[in-house]
């Protein structure tokens, strides 16, 4: 394995950290991935490509690694909050249709789309609705603790019980006292003890689509609780890498620290990535603001804020031309300066390659375009190695300069 | 809708039936998908083709069509048995990974070989492992009915019990008793009461990777229970068309009628339908027979029985041109037949685009060559719908002209 210097930041210390690994030579990656009910927006992209980059980079180092990004299907509300409708659910009756029909739609096109930008598979792509067991196992464990309570069929998890023993807002350095007096207090949320509390259960309504029997009556897992225990499972209980986006620093990733240490006794991750938003117009580009450009729009050109199409290889210029830990601008000007900036890029790595070099010369320029071809292993720095490490392996600049098709459908 | 005049020729009353869908305009379709351990082989492509052109046609006649694939990727014991180890537990043992990593390479693989031949992605594609409480609930109704019974934390099937009420054979034609004296007594098997009996939980061994926490202990399910309970989850207790290569007959799909009846009282499938093997020297192409050709061999021509590669739409055509029914053998000769086959059609399409009737004509050729191109609208028949719809819809043809890439790997 090569040795490395790699430093991560880490959102949790706030600080440059050196990268060891639990159990060398393995590395463990988990990311959040999409909440399936309609299709990925340039939003979506960035965590995607930010890790995928991560991913490749630590296999480049060496490491064998288990990535794991999952596929939210059930549990997440409207809001991300506990209460209002399942978002698929939502989807599902809306368009009448069995929610799992919606999960398979647009699980299908997200990868098609990841195809397209080239972004490689994980190595497990878990789904919440697939590991309802394991998630009940979680609650019991959290209740068995001490750290949560039964109300009504549901389970939430006790938050200012926990803070007595451990840190609740470490990771966002958010305030519980705060958090309790800014907190208004919702429809559905007058079973909790406490404002901050949050659901690790919750009861299914009579006429709720996705629902499974549990101790404690039929119901649903509240949408944190996947992901701690999809981890756990496949990563096991301390493992290297969690990564996400910075709209996930709270409350998703606080209440999954929180869940681990609740079931565990200790936290579970050694370094948290957080990438930062796609903007528009200065505010984060989200489905849920419903001012957000899907990637098929950006390879069709079919959206009224689109002066043209996108090629997928673009938009992943644009996207790692940018530190992943900076709000990215979108901006048609911005996207075709990138076009630009990688077709000059391209455009040298061709003419490397055609360079010969005279009988006397003392430079070795196939040696040159072969470690341009290779970024990542002349150029990584301790500070900024997804800055730097700006295109994919060798493969893939061929499906650049080829002209990737766009995945057929028929 | 249009009206039909379908007929299926029906696995279990082994006659043709007028299709008549349980609740139409809906139609609700099974299909036994693969056991993600290997590469999919040609005797996978065949049922992956013969329901794709099922599903397609079902639309086409204006069905609205669920159709369900599913992924098995635990139970599954080497020798279709209730004994040796899972088949995927072993490749991951063997090759030292999380099962799952198993699963979810060779899913990966599954789903680029079934686009490159054109398949149409199912509505739902659910996971074995991903529905173990659904499973848990069955055996749980089972052992209520009686029809189960409980040893040293395995549940099995009480087919004795079961053929006194119904009958246990009705679809493969074979006889329990019969079944009786050929079984052998095999290792593993003792615990049951009737060599016939069948593990609907299994006990996990102390270093068995896959396991569940479940009222009888940890464990995992029995391979026939999946469909069972992932078609009555998405598709209800009664639902049209239930979809399987021939060799699933006994006692795969025996064992699911059995189930069903044992849960719900009634058969749940309207319509068995069954396509016949692919043969190589006579023989059944199996993965456990040790003597197949993957798809990706034969794309490639790098596989010692290929005289050359071969492309995915000449393997398409060349199980489309035989009746599903009827044993395919794969030779060399066959598939370049196949290949000039295509070739013919497809340039008999192009003349008809390119013919110009003379002014005085009275023959259509603009529809003609539409017609051509939709062959399921003018030439379905009662009789034999798939030996005729050879090709699938338009777009995909633009596809088979223009030399449709395979999915780039990176």
């Amino acid at each position: 394995m090569t040795t490395s210097n790699l430093y991560i930041y880490d959102s949790l210390t706030r600080r440059l950290e050196k990268f060891t690994p639990a159990t060398p030579p393995f590395a463990g990656l988990y990311v959040c991935g999409p909440t399936v009910y309609g299709d990925a927006h340039l939003g979506h992209a960035r965590p995607a490509i930010t890790f995928d980059l991560v991913f490749r980079y630590l296999k480049h180092l060496g490491y064998r690694v288990r990535y794991v990004r999952n596929i939210t299907d059930v549990g997440h509300l409207e809001g991300d909050s506990d209460s209002g409708e399942d978002k698929i659910t939502k989807k599902a009756r809306l368009e009448q249709l069995e929610p799992m029909e919606v999960v398979q739609y647009y699980t299908d096109r997200y990868h098609d789309d990841m195809d397209s930008l080239n972004v490689q598979k994980p190595s497990i792509e878990p789904r919440a609705s697939g590991h309802i067991i394991e998630q009940i196992e979680m609650v019991k464990a959290i209740l068995n603790a001490g750290y949560a309570y039964e109300v009504d069929g549901s389970v939430y998890f006790d938050v200012r019980k926990y803070n007595e023993q451990h840190h609740y807002g470490k990771l966002s350095g958010r305030n519980v006292e705060e958090m309790m007096a800014g907190n208004r207090e919702l429809e559905g949320q007058e079973e909790k003890r406490h404002p901050a509390d949050f659901a690790l259960w919750k009861k299914a309504s009579p006429t709720h689509l996705m629902r499974w029997p549990s101790p404690w009556g039929e119901g649903f897992p509240g949408w944190h609780l996947e992901c701690s225990a999809m981890s756990a499972k496949y990563l096991g209980k301390e493992f290297d890498i969690h990564g996400g986006g910075m709209d996930l620093l709270f409350p998703h990733h606080e209440c999954e620290i929180a869940q681990s240490n609740a079931t565990f006794g200790h936290d579970t991750v050694r370094y948290w990535m957080h990438n930062n938003m796609i903007t528009i117009n200065g505010q984060k580009m989200g489905k849920s603001l419903g001012n957000f450009i899907t990637l098929r729009e950006f390879f069709s050109g079919n959206h009224q804020e689109l002066a043209r199409a996108y090629s997928p290889m673009t938009i992943r210029f644009f996207i790692l031309q940018a530190h992943y830990r900076s709000t990215l601008d979108f901006s048609n000007e911005a996207l075709q300066a990138a076009e630009k900036g990688l077709q000059r890029l391209l455009q040298a790595l061709e003419t490397l390659d055609q360079l010969k070099p005279s009988d006397i010369s003392t430079t070795d320029a196939a040696g040159l375009a072969e470690n341009a071809m290779r970024p990542c292993r002349t150029t990584s720095t301790a500070r900024w190695p997804l800055r730097i490490c700006l295109m994919p392996l060798k493969p893939s600049m061929q499906c650049v300069t080829a002209g990737k098709p766009f995945p057929g459908k028929t």
